[in-house]
C-alpha cells in the first residue's frame, strides 16, 4: 500500500483547512481524520505539545499547522520560486497569524468583562489596521499576496477566513464587510472558485 | 559595491538575535542597525505592519523575525536537508514561539492585577509543560532539537533565551533553573561556545 498522509484535527475548518486546501490543490490524497470535541481531552495528552492539527506520514507525527501548511505548499509547488519569495510568503502568513492571535485573544477570553473591554480596540483599531494593509499588498501584487501569482499565502488566508469571522462574531472580514475592499474580495472569490468542488463536498461546519 | 543585508531592530537581543546568530554562523556580512527605543514611535509607521525587526536587501524590506530567521538559515545551510526535516525544524521553532507568546502575554500585561493572576499558571503549568518536552526532544535527538545535528531550531532557542528569561523575570529557563535539565543545558552551552566571539563583542543589553 502506498504511503498516505493523515491529517488529524477537530471536525472544523479553522487551522486544518489551509492544509486540506493545499493537499487538494495538488491532488495529494490524504486521510481527513476528524474527531469530535468530546474526544479532545483524551487525545490531547497523546499529541506532541498537546496540539492539533497533527500530520502523520510513514509512522512519524508532527504538530504546528503553519509549519505543516508550508510543507504541503512545497509538495504542491506553491512555496515560492526562490528564497526571497518564500520569505515574502512566510512573512505574509505570519502577519495573518498575528492578526488571528489578536482576534483569538479577544474571542477566547473567559472573563466577560475583560472580553468586552477588548472588543472595541479589536474592531476599531486592530482589524482596521491590518485589513487595509492586506488590501494594499494584494492590490500591489496583481490580486495575490505575493509577486502576482498564486502562493500558499493566498490559500492560507482564504482557508482561515471562516474561522476568523467566527471568532470576531461578525462577517467583518468577508466580502461586503466594511474592511474588505475589491482586491482581497476578488482573491477570496477566485479561491472559492478554485476550491468549489471541495467546498461543495467538505463537512459542513460553522468555522 | 556588493549588496549587503541590513537588519533594523531595537538595541537588544530578543527577536533580532536569532537572525544575527544565523548570519554570523555563515559568515554573512550584514549591517547590524540598532535604534533607541525613543525612536520607535517615529519608525513604527514606516515599518511594514508596524513591526521590527525588518530585513533590507537590494532595496526590498521585509518584516517577521521568524520568517527572516528561516531565510537566513537557508543561506547558511541550517534549514534542513529535506522537506520533512525542514518541517520538524519549523514545528520546533513555532512551538518555541507558542511558549514565548504565553510568557509575553504575562510579561506585557499592563493591568497589575491581571498580570499577577497570570504568574502562577505560567510558572507552575505553562513553563513546566513545555520545558520537559523540549528536554525530551533534545535528548531523543542527540543533543539537538532535530535529527542529531545542528539546525536553526537550536540557534533560535539559544538566541532568544535571554529574552525569555527577562520576560519571565527569573532565570528559570537557564542552566541551573529548575526546569532545565542536562540535554538542553548542554545544547545552550555548546551554542554559547559556538558564538563566543560574537557574544564577547556584541552590544551588552539586558535582553
Amino acid at each position: 500500500m502506498a504511503l498516505k498522509y493523515k491529517l488529524t484535527y477537530f471536525d472544523c475548518k479553522a487551522l486544518g483547512e489551509p492544509i486540506r486546501f493545499l493537499f487538494r490543490y495538488g491532488g495529494i490524497e490524504f486521510e481527513d481524520d476528524r474527531f469530535e470535541s468530546e474526544m479532545w481531552p483524551q487525545l490531547k495528552s497523546k499529541m506532541p505539545f498537546g496540539q492539533a492539527p497533527v500530520l502523520e506520514y510513514d509512522g512519524k507525527v508532527i504538530n504546528q499547522s503553519v509549519a505543516i501548511s508550508r510543507y504541503a505548499a512545497k509538495k504542491v509547488g506553491l512555496a515560492g520560486a526562490d528564497d526571497w519569495e518564500a520569505l515574502q510568503i512566510d512573512a505574509t502568513v505570519d502577519t495573518i497569524t498575528d492578526m488571528r492571535l489578536k482576534i483569538a485573544n479577544y474571542h477566547y477570553d473567559n472573563d466577560a468583562a475583560s472580553k468586552e473591554k477588548k472588543k472595541e480596540p479589536l474592531m476599531k483599531e486592530t482589524i482596521p489596521y491590518y485589513m487595509p494593509k492586506f488590501e494594499e499588498q494584494v492590490k500591489r501584487n496583481g490580486g495575490y499576496f505575493v509577486n502576482n501569482k498564486l502562493t500558499w499565502a493566498d490559500l492560507y488566508f482564504v482557508a482561515v477566513l471562516d474561522y476568523l469571522n467566527w471568532m470576531v462574531g461578525e462577517k467583518i472580514l468577508l466580502e461586503g464587510g466594511p474592511t474588505l475592499n475589491k482586491p482581497t474580495a476578488k482573491l477570496v472569490l477566485e479561491n472559492y472558485h478554485l476550491f468549489k468542488a471541495w467546498i461543495a463536498k467538505r463537512p459542513d461546519t460553522t468555522y
